[in-house]
């Protein structure tokens, strides 16, 4: 351990969401001493580093769509223009939709459109043109029992993309390291430190009537106390604030992801033209599930994953483990039906993690109670509105009322919080 | 257990919220067979006895003042016209409030006396005058310490009171048994029955993409099953619902009651004069760490209670009691420097219940997803809004748009609902 336990600001949780608020807390701050603490050995190993790791800017509610379309143009910049390898693939998000779907999408679509969303609509026969191995009216036997729909549009969003979490992460780590920023890792919090405000030096403090503050964290290895605190601990964030009788408003959801290799079967599927300039299939949302899946280029291989809503527990599991049974009955014959090149194809490998879900609006939340920040309910959208966010918390940590973000759009500080939270309800989740 | 395991209508909770919701479910759907099932031995067991057990129709929220409001005109109704008798003494709210809090509570009495709420201000004169027994600028060096502060002005809530739990639950419980609704006691819910809408028989349904519904509940007497299901079942609803992955957006927080029996020295306060007709001090807030005070004439007794927020954990505890430091460390100082007159006086008894709170708004949700509606939310104020919440439950069970209250109010019953949830902010939670 250290030899310093008391620092000007201690951010907790190593996550994209919690090096992007270090770098730009401490970039607004340069003379505040800053730590961030993880439990895990190096920055992003946990949920960050489980993420399928798409980038989008098609969402419904004006807030997620602000946070993640400057996201987008900061990395970029990032890539394209500083040079610095984000792993930032332009591949598009590919919306294939029933006819019922594509009605309730369009209504979406126009006001998406209308804020600058760039969207391609694609008509059944263009997609069976570039998607050969695509059914588009599955009329198997098994498709017949599970219900499955012919899909009659297609809709791409094109500003739209994956990435590298790592070296997302890698940027933000790097950057707040040369601000002189410091990390703690391997350090558990085990639960928050309460004070009263003004202690009068009585056991049992803090009582009902005296105002609170969370002064810092508990560990393995001691205490670490803080002027500012701020909670990026994404779906653990309840078990840390519970206990304090704080409510986030989050719970952790588990999520999978399956990783099949694209052998000669997949190939073509891998190498699909006409969506974008990289030559390869986008990130495909079938119409049934949640079922979706996403090219790796680098590793010759897709991802997959499935969003399981109802029936899937909110709780945090602490070894999260992928499912064989979840690939084989809940997104295999949903896949297999509408993409018959996945038939028999089997998993090389599979990993979970956990949401942060906010099912409330499914966008995020930036509160203080107690001088404790908490960033959370990401929902599944974390690394892409990762930069955004940072500026946003340093801009509340800085009693902003507004903050600036990197495509100069600008966006009010409280819209994010609880009190007078002002953002529409996320109807995009996947 | 009864033979039959099948109902139209399976309400889980024979609390008052489980109760109103049943009679007017019945009531509209004399048809249906209903049952209301509980843990407990006899109806409001739960929850419900541990309460306050005070009504008043001062909220800053309008969906919380017309549930409320229209409540109370029915306990009136039913109390002074139909005879009923329900404990119901109308013996108004009082806060106390500081030059500080009379400001901020200024601008929210405006708005409420707009709408029709009935407040009466006492300036600082009148409270000496009304109760000897208050000090309204307390100067004691333990004063000093606690940072009290001078009380300014009082407003009273003039339609406000108090209630008997068990005589307003014993109303609806006699209702619904009238109308032919049926009752299973001692009967604890272990889980919810998750099903396919649309069962193919295969082993492991339901799988991610079938669209369920909950199709009963399992207890140690069986399963009980249901065409419908409602859930009013308080602060215990995370728990059966986390695992089905439908979050309900509440949590449990405990509260504690102190019952001070009013012996010579508080006999004075009890029978104070000038508030209301009953010649009772009111329900009264004291004007730091929530702490507040209700006559129970029937009893000769005073019951306490405070509201600690930050520093409570948001959980269930299986068996909640009363804690004694909490009452002499977070009560006691506040309560006997404003009231000396409650100086060594200790509680003859206590307990302790779980508030169903709503972080967000503190506004009632009544929601349905996979065929099952839960009521939640009331944070503390249900007996107060009981018999609305039934009307509301009502309507949203029939697909009504909109719900007719006792008072020939009309509420959009979605507003309450969790998808287009539009209800204000409520400022007032005890």
């Amino acid at each position: 351990m250290k030899g310093r336990v008391h620092y000007d600001v201690l951010i907790v949780g190593a996550g994209i969401i919690g090096l992007s608020a270090a770098y730009h807390i401490k970039q607004n701050n340069p003379d505040l001493s800053v730590l961030v603490l993880d439990r895990n050995a190096a920055a992003a190993q946990g949920e960050t580093a489980k993420s399928v790791a798409a980038v989008r800017d098609c969402f419904t509610s004006e807030v997620n769509r602000l946070l993640a379309k400057s996201t987008i143009e900061f990395y970029k910049h990032l890539q394209f223009e500083s040079h610095f390898n984000l792993g930032l693939e332009l591949v598009g998000y590919l919306w294939l939709l029933t006819e019922f779907e594509f009605r309730r999408f369009n209504a979406f679509m126009k006001r998406m459109q209308e804020q600058g969303v760039r969207l391609h609509i694609w008509e059944r026969e263009d997609l069976a043109d570039l998607i050969p191995d695509l059914v588009l009216t599955p009329r198997s036997e098994e498709s017949k029992l599970l219900g499955l729909e012919s899909i009659h549009m297609g809709v791409q969003g094109l500003n739209c993309g994956t990435v590298s979490p790592d070296m997302v992460a890698k940027y933000y780590e790097t950057e707040f390291g040369r601000l002189g920023g410091e990390f703690q890792y391997r350090t558990e919090v085990k639960s928050l430190y309460l004070a009263s405000k003004d202690p009068l030096g009585l056991p049992g403090e803090p009582f009902a009537w005296q105002e609170k503050v969370i002064r810092g964290v508990e560990t393995e290895r001691g205490m670490f106390s803080a002027d500012r605190m701020v909670l990026a601990t994404g779906a653990l964030t309840p078990r840390l604030l519970d206990p304090l009788g704080i409510d986030c408003l989050v719970k952790p959801k588990k999520r999978q992801v399956f990783r099949i290799r694209a052998g000669d079967v997949l190939q073509r599927l891998l190498h699909t033209k006409g969506f974008n300039e990289l030559d390869t299939i986008p990130l495909t949302i079938l119409p049934r599930g949640g079922v979706h899946f996403r090219p790796v280029r680098g590793e010759k291989s897709l991802w997959i994953a499935a969003a399981d809503d109802v029936g899937r527990p909110l709780q945090y599991e602490e070894e999260p483990a992928a499912e064989e049974s979840f690939f084989n009955y809940s997104i295999y014959p949903i896949l297999s039906e509408y993409f018959p090149c996945f038939k028999d194809q089997r998993p090389a490998n599979a990993w979970a993690g956990h949401y942060d879900m906010n099912t409330l609006d499914g966008t995020p939340i930036i509160e203080e109670v107690a001088n404790c920040m908490f960033i959370v309910g990401m929902s599944g959208s974390g690394i892409m509105k990762a930069d955004a966010i940072g500026r946003v918390v340093a801009a509340a940590f800085n009693r902003r009322e507004w903050a600036t973000l990197f495509d100069g759009s600008r966006l009010m500080v409280s819209r994010l919080g609880l009190r007078d939270r002002a953002v529409g309800k996320e109807e995009f989740v996947l």
